[in-house]
């Protein structure tokens, strides 16, 4: 009894050495990171030198070469590029809508096609039919529909607390509208945008026209006050909708991920992976989304290796190419990951903006769960407090399929602002705040320390 | 033994039935706010048509007559004015300063005379002597300061995660500067802005000569960005200061806090009040500080009045006059409530800005904390996770002289990019985000409900 007892003391005065040892080292990744981070300066130049970067355009090209020369001058034991081929989908020049009035008064909508969209091939002028849900039109005669223009007004649903959830709740009225509108003859779709407020910025994302679709109708989105002006309009009398949009999809492009390393000093071919992606929606500087999870990746590498941390296992930083329409670097990293050998033991992802930090949501099993958990004490001084299951991100994603257990974490900051600036012009810069980022930036540090020296 | 069992089951369901009742009605109080909420349109009618409204000052009087008339709006069942005489001090039309090289160049800084400052009746120009912190100030001698201008360059410490710590650690190099240069002889001094970012916005707020001074001398604060240019050329050369400014304490002067009441249904005399702080500074419209805490108090008894809530005791709104500069407001509204012969049972404060809501610090004993504590689950789906003891607030503060027992409770928002703003011509309505103002007002009025229902 008396050895158990002593065993049971021992054991817990180790584990409480362990976190105390982790509260002073997390308190100096913090302190690094309000004071010396490098977050925001990147962020900016990222923002500002180089803007937005679809995948497959110059931009993303430029990005790329940026990226590998900043991982290289932090020293790190290595910085490279890993090869992938990316879908090119290109905005055009001429990207215009009104809908007309029964006087024959134009009104101009803030509008964007949404992406993978095709062109309109000139300009189509028709009659407007609105729906509520995308359920209300998938229930719709083609008599209702055809050679119309399809109008999907679906509102996040304010309701939820975290926006995420409300963006859950109606994204399938920009994924699949004009699949099923074309299904029925219309000869168009315009969506309300996928935006919390009520305000004049269109905002873009990804659209899929099915496998075989025989018909590819054009589709865009236009701001929710122009939704909510048109929608009045439509109560009243019959509205007609003219759109223009010079899209089109080019092809397959080379790309690259951008990937740089701490060798473990351990377990060198154990691989924990940190990352965020580095092409954009064409419109704002893509800061939010997803600039800031670049630099809070980075910057949580840079700030071990200041720190002079010797990692157990490889600290891995990845700039994933083309998450916002195909996925294809996630995809190549993954099947990359496991033909190397490679023993992947955890990932974690920030592709939910710059906002201050909430905590962290695991993709994984009970027992990972239970670790997260664990650490809610030596994170609860830094406002931290989410710790549950939940998604990873879609970058790391693949690499679930190739590594059964490995526990995917996503990195959650507050959700309040997110959805005022995602895929729209209004994504820039100026709406990420510094202290915000700098504190991600710690968050991720701190877990990716945590993982390493635990697991 | 059965009997005690069959006691413990039937109390654990009726606490289950309580939190269950309680937690449908918080979700309640929720969807009123996100979806019908007028604390934002509010905010940006005090912000854009009324501005900023130091006490005493015209524009403090239309905010109160404004107040009153939407208070009556609302149909509680009271809605009157409290008179109280507050200090009235003006800005001057006239307030410039330029440091000066040794070649005679002039640069401009972005300045603000802090509260209560004297002016400079005429023109001052003197050598600078810089201090890092008041402590060094306090230790120098007279030779060292008589007939400079004392600049006084402590910056807010950045690695305090809560941004009141940091103000905390240094608001007193704006508070006593000007006396202790005073007595040693100083003509003026100039402080680096209480402020977080390196940026152009100086931050004005109060600041005192002490009891029986001898002397007073001007005193402002020149932004954080030429404190540290100004800073660095001292490091190199002599440099000179030229400061004008015409402020003055014009007196006292007749005002009022402005309240409204939903009577108790059960005991009318016992009273439970929230409330922010009508003035503001001179300087940006007082949006966060604290438009936003007026808002967020007078919406969450709108929210309950409603929802048909019947409140067993009384709930009053307060906006309360004079908190930045004297406080004769917040000891005004207590001395009467005392001499009235009302039971204050508790007070919610919101004056931290309106941002998103983490919680609520209590300024009361251990009993009221571990109610406050017990209220976690019911708040956990809203993202508030801070129930600890901390500060009520300045306004309600008196309110536990004449109340010794009284709980009072500081509703917390996140703090990071609050001394972006506090004080500054940045606390403009455009920095206030719609859902998080909501959130708060819906945490506050899910605080005030949860008080009524279980005190």
């Amino acid at each position: 009894m008396k050895s158990i007892l002593l065993i049971v003391v021992v054991v817990l005065s180790v584990v409480a050495h362990a976190q105390t040892a982790d509260s002073a080292f997390i308190r100096r990744i913090y302190d690094k990171a309000l004071t010396e981070s490098e977050a925001y300066s990147n962020l900016r130049y990222l923002c500002k030198n180089i803007g937005h970067r679809i995948s497959g355009s110059a931009a993303a090209q430029q990005a790329v070469e940026w990226s590998l020369k900043l991982m290289d001058s932090y020293g790190f034991d290595n910085a490279y590029l890993q090869p992938v081929m990316v879908p090119y989908w290109k905005r055009g020049t001429k990207e215009e809508g009104w809908y007309k009035t029964g006087m024959g008064e134009l009104q101009k909508v803030h509008l964007l096609a949404l992406g993978g969209s095709v062109g309109t091939n000139g300009t189509i002028e028709a009659e407007i039919v609105e729906f509520k849900t995308l359920e209300d039109l998938k229930k719709a005669t083609k008599a209702q529909v055809e050679k119309k223009i399809v109008f999907v007004n679906e509102p996040m649903n304010s309701k939820h607390i975290s926006t995420f959830n409300a963006y859950g709740g109606c994204v399938s009225i920009r994924a699949y509208s004009a699949e099923e509108a074309g299904k029925l003859g219309a000869l168009a779709v315009i969506i309300r945008s996928v935006g919390m407020p009520i305000d004049e910025h269109p905002h873009t994302g990804s659209m899929y026209y099915g496998e075989d679709a025989k018909v590819k109708i054009p589709a865009a989105a236009i701001s929710t006050q122009d939704a909510e002006n048109l929608s009045a309009l439509l109560q009243q009398q019959k509205v007609k909708f003219v759109l223009r949009m010079d899209c089109e999809y080019v092809g397959m492009v080379q790309s690259f991920n951008v990937i740089a390393e701490m060798k473990g000093t351990v377990h060198p071919n154990k691989i924990i992976t940190v990352g965020g992606h580095m092409d954009s929606w064409d419109t704002g500087e893509g800061a939010h989304d997803d600039g800031a999870g670049l630099m809070h990746s980075l910057e949580a590498l840079r700030i071990l290796k200041n720190l002079n941390y010797k990692p157990k296992n490889t600290l891995r930083v990845v700039f994933f190419m083309n998450e916002e329409n195909g996925n294809y670097g996630g995809e190549m990293y993954a099947k990359k990951a496991k033909e190397s050998g490679e023993e992947h033991i955890a990932a974690i992802e920030s592709d939910a903006g710059g906002f201050v930090p909430r905590g962290f949501h695991l993709d994984g099993n009970s027992q990972q769960l239970a670790f997260l958990q664990s650490l809610a004490p030596v994170l609860k001084p830094y406002d931290l407090h989410v710790f549950e299951k939940g998604y990873g991100g879609v970058d790391i994603g693949p690499l679930k399929r190739q590594f059964d257990s490995i526990p995917l974490f996503g990195f959650i900051p507050d959700s309040q602002r997110y959805f005022d600036v995602h895929h729209s012009p209004n994504d820039v810069f100026e709406t990420v705040n510094k202290r915000e980022l700098e504190l991600g930036c710690a968050a991720i540090a701190s877990l990716l320390y945590l993982i390493d020296a635990n697991f």
